[in-house]
């Protein structure tokens, strides 16, 4: 990730459509469609203003610190539209409970609509947001946080849904939090919106993958801008993530079977261009997963592996992945931390199911 | 049921094998092995004393009423006993939620062993318990109660397991206090405890069905002294409850299928005695739930519809049912309110998924 950039100071207007489209690309083939979430923080923020932006390292050690996210299937929110309520609703069904009000919002998952929905809670509530996330890109579990790394708790935990239910849980472990979350989540009609990882400033400042909303602005405003100068945005967001263009190919087939509340499922692809003659299968779960190239695997998760319109770098959720589709495969570097042994565990392929070693972005 | 008994004023050593009996025979099939109950209650009253009973009218109006129960399958419960700690974790989780500390203990279900956990939780806490409960037989869902009739809200609930996790539920109904329940129950093993519907005296003297600990009681060693007489113990439950014997018969034949968290089945009895030549069907959703005798409807839920040892008068529950099992069938009134178009909406045969009338006791 390239850090030397500049970040924002502020989430404004005209950041929206560039912060959306950004976390698609980080949503890796996951997060949903950004659309809804970027017309609700277009709606926020013309209400309330900009969203000011605040680094990690930045906010002071005793600050309250809350999240929010949509957790279930994103494409059920295309169809139930979140009542924007519904995500103050959870910061302060949790801030009720631990006695304690938030003084900073904070993202926990910078991919799709969960990069949108903080702007909208942040813009609402009148708090500064933190740039940063806790995952560096999109994961389908709830405990696949860095901040699972540091021993920070998913508990105590909120969740609401749009009929104006909501639970509190205090659970042993994270994959605790996941799994009573997840059934919770299933029974509220496949969507719900949850607040998890209370923690102090200083545990964000230590935990958190810095930066990584104003990477998805700046992500958005590559893309936009090559295509204005009628260069190739896939290169761009490949530059730009550090990483690297490792397949262009059509696809050709695609299996897609959705168990346990999440969408599972393999794409094939046959090569055009300098990849002819060559065929790739990509294999996701909510995000892809891996990527295998004639047999070999060159693409694992934890890297982000992208895939997008070959022409105009648009981003293609695995929802999204039709017949015929004309794509580019980007692999980047995940955050470092999700290369240690622990990081491994919870996100490496073993955990999704896959008997193969995790492969990194740079090995092939 | 047989008001003009005298009630309990404790629940001591001696009591607690006829209660459990007791709760067995309201169990109407359901409700579980009371065997696990009982020795939980002989535990803590042996350590704690015997646990005081007081008869709804009794209670302060001001008081604060706290519920125990288990929720899902009484089946596992043999398999993982329950840590009692659990009981009054869950008491404590609501009144830390609520602020509320409780001033009395109530039983939500008098039959199975959720008539034997509120004395173990009374008596561990140190405080009375209500003689008394909100359905006066055995039902599957938390919101078929009295309760419910009175607009008395299920929630705020507490749930926890026996790994420690716990949650907190406010919903939009007492319908929904159930999903969510049922799912969070099903994800912590099939087996949860939940304190619900916490209200005041006044509400509970309004919305209880009075005397069922005791009537369990005397149920229980009405059947203990007809064996010792050597005389006929079906037919001294039928007089306590006043119901009657509608069938005896053996089992030929038992279907069963465990859906969405539910025991469901139907047995088949040929008639004995009296009843030979006979054909009975019995429908069961975790308690007995419509009797059809040669082709017509004989009982139905909400009335109490109880199969017994035919010689001992020993309570069978649904999953206890073997090939050659003789049985008598005893029905008894349920409480009035459940006749009442609210009552039947909640816990009539049509609830239950059966397009049948429902059929009182005494109408064949």
């Amino acid at each position: 990730m390239n850090q030397t950039q500049t970040n924002l100071s502020a989430i404004a207007r005209d950041d929206v459509a560039d912060l959306a489209r950004g976390a698609a690309i980080l949503g890796t083939g996951g997060g949903g469609d950004p659309h809804i979430g970027a017309l609700m923080a277009l709606e926020a923020i013309e209400r309330h203003g900009p969203v000011q932006l605040v680094a990690p390292a930045d906010v002071p050690a005793q600050a309250a610190v809350f999240s929010i996210a949509m957790m279930g299937a994103p494409t059920v929110m295309v169809e139930k539209l979140p009542a924007v309520d519904q995500f103050t609703n959870a910061v302060e069904a949790l801030a009720t409970y631990l006695g304690r009000q938030p003084t900073h919002i904070v993202c926990m998952e910078a991919g799709g609509v969960n990069s949108t929905i903080p702007v909208v809670t942040a813009a609402r509530m009148g708090l500064p947001l933190i740039d940063g996330d806790f995952m560096g890109r999109a994961f389908p579990e709830l405990q696949m946080v860095t901040a699972s790394l540091y021993g920070i708790a998913a508990s105590p935990m909120s969740i609401t849904d749009d009929k104006g239910n909501a639970g509190i849980f205090t659970t042993v472990s994270n994959l605790w939090t996941e799994r009573l979350a997840r059934a919770a989540t299933v029974e509220m009609g496949a969507s719900a919106i949850v607040s998890l990882y209370p923690m102090t400033g200083a545990q964000a400042a230590q935990s958190a993958v810095a930066g990584t909303l104003s990477l998805c602005v700046r992500l958005g405003r590559a893309v936009r801008q090559a295509r204005a100068d009628l260069a190739d945005p896939v290169a761009q967001v490949a530059r730009e993530l550090g990483g690297r263009v490792v397949y262009q190919g059509k696809v050709v087939d695609i299996v897609r079977r959705t168990t346990a509340g999440f969408a599972r499922g393999e794409a094939t692809f046959q090569g055009v261009g300098p990849d002819l003659g060559t065929v790739v299968e990509m294999s996701f779960q909510n995000e892809n997963i891996v990527v295998v190239r004639d047999g070999q695997v060159v693409a694992t998760a934890p890297d982000l592996i992208i895939g997008l319109e070959a022409d105009t770098g648009e981003p293609i959720t695995t929802e999204g992945l039709r017949f015929g589709h004309r794509l580019a495969l980007v692999v980047a570097p995940c955050d470092e931390r999700w290369q240690t042994p622990a990081g491994l565990d919870l996100v490496g392929p073993r955990y999704f199911g896959y008997d193969i070693d995790p492969v990194r972005w740079n090995t092939h």
